[in-house]
């Protein structure tokens, strides 16, 4: 059985032009059914663009929206309508198997949370980004569900982490590391070390390779490296920030002369190269792990390609059974 | 009168010739006198490879070495005599007026502190570094001293990081934000809510300007940033590490066609400005701020143009009074 995917239509700045658009081309490329919830004549708006004979997409009506800057408790309890709330309804009652949101994060979070439940054993959803590395890409987590961390969560953030890259990404016995200011035991803060004690701990049940410093991590020394939500995200954004002013840097650069333009033309399949070895789209979404059930939540900048990767995303972790494997890990390291 | 400069000749990776070099190229360039403190033989050996005619260097002898592996506090009481130790002690007793080391932070900054002793007002010392930005650089502060912080001492980091964003790099009224991540008031961990309250009852001493996130940082839209040791040296360390992963995901890029190679020989020159306009080098070290004296701490990486660079911002910080300025601020914002 093929799995379908529901997609907040009305979700992030393009909405629903560039969502219903990855939508479309998610359902032709990968043959699976998708549920698209929002306004129904925007969307069939949107939808009497394309080609779409032969193709699975169901329609699910939703009248109001959260915006980006509403407070996600408030916004879910006032519009219980919102497309945000009817699409995880849709995954909760088994119409469909996962989730794509590219609208609030922390809207589609709390919606997620409250409307599918924790996993046994998981304490506090996180937020999984992956990151570019030198080698293959690292998962990081979490990278903003939880400012506030527990030692403890961290040790959950490993076992959903590691289950991910495992079942999703493939790779074997995934290498998980704590982010740190130090490689040795002691370093880091209170949290930092005393994650390292628990994980240790559990050298059996994951591959934890110790410590990882920023620097390193880029270089793709490990596949999944836990934080609080708090340093993740500054994580994200500062990698963020640092790739676009480099671009940025050298475009300037380039501009004051037009040899350096020549130069910069000749070699343009080489920049091509190195952006889109960098660039987020190409995983389309952050996973929202440690839920019953599968959510991946796009940037809110996401155009009709990252929207297409983030439902391949849905349905590989969907398929390949992350959430039964986070909670094989979880016995495990119980016992 | 000129100020004399106290360097740590034995610190650091490529210590004493990188040292040495880099602090004889000081001595020609700003005219100042320059003390060296370590092995004697080790040092003169060194020195006998320029012309030092003309040249105030002084030799102070230490016949001990922190190593980087070691801890501070434990080394700081077992080799009494070590570099980092007889280097502080110049300045304490007024031999000197500022100290550049580039072996062990802990060290330096555990020497520093015991030596020198704090600013009155300020409880724990900070590490400010320059981060680039597309305009000007940023000082970010606490950028690796203290893991876990109160909301005071982020108040405290604000005050010393504006006042020496305002003395040494000449930023009128510098903009002050609180690494973050998100722009309202409420976001964040508890440490970055409660520090922005006490900033914004500051306002009139301190030139807030809210929270800052770490896409925007890099885009220059602020003069310093605050925030705890732990997430400041996560920070540097991810922002050396993705423009280390970009430059070398560019190479490895160019190196797959002949005609990309071409294009970025013809461009080398935008390369390499865009490579000077990033590089930590330029401004040669992090600056100890809150003790009784200039301390500024290189690289364990620095050779002779960073240690050069190190030495003209350790004189800046005593010739422009950031101390007296840290002082008045913090008189300032008792009031």
């Amino acid at each position: 059985m093929s799995v379908k995917v529901t997609v907040d239509a009305m979700g992030g700045d393009y909405a629903p032009e560039e969502i219903v658009k990855g939508a479309v081309l998610a359902a032709r490329e990968y043959k699976i059914p998708i549920q698209l919830v929002g306004k129904l004549e925007k969307i069939r708006a949107e939808l009497g663009k394309y080609d779409i004979k032969g193709l699975e997409i169901e329609l699910v009506r939703a009248d109001e929206v959260i915006e980006m800057g509403e407070s996600p408790s408030s916004a879910l309890r006032k519009k219980r309508n919102s497309s945000i709330v009817i699409a995880v309804d849709q995954v909760a009652k088994g119409h469909s198997q996962a989730l794509v949101a590219a609208g609030s994060t922390g809207a589609a979070m709390a919606a997620s949370l409250f409307g599918l439940g924790r996993l046994p054993g998981i304490d506090r959803p996180a937020i999984g980004v992956l990151l570019p590395t030198m080698d293959k890409p690292v998962l990081m987590l979490d990278a903003g569900a939880n400012s506030e961390c527990e030692p403890e969560m961290l040790h959950q953030f490993a076992i959903m982490g590691s289950s991910f890259s495992s079942a999703v990404l493939g790779v074997e016995n995934p290498r998980v590391g704590i982010l740190n200011i130090g490689g040795e035991s002691g370093k880091g803060n209170i949290l930092a070390q005393k994650t390292y004690k628990i994980l240790e701990e559990k050298q059996d049940h994951l591959n934890f390779i110790g410590n990882v410093e920023g620097r390193e991590m880029y270089m793709g020394i490990c596949d999944v490296v836990v934080c609080d939500g708090f340093v993740g995200n500054v994580t994200l954004k500062v990698t963020e920030g640092v790739a676009k002013m480099v671009f940025e840097l050298f475009k300037s650069e380039i501009n004051k002369s037009l040899l350096a333009k020549i130069g910069a033309f000749i070699a343009k399949p080489a920049l091509k190269g190195m952006k889109k070895r960098t660039d987020a789209d190409e995983y389309g979404g952050a996973l929202l792990l440690g839920i019953k059930g599968t959510c991946v939540i796009s940037h809110g900048s996401s155009k009709a390609f990252a929207i297409k990767n983030a439902i391949r995303l849905a349905k590989e972790s969907v398929e390949k059974d992350v959430n039964g494997k986070i909670s094989r890990l979880y016995e495990l390291s119980k016992a």
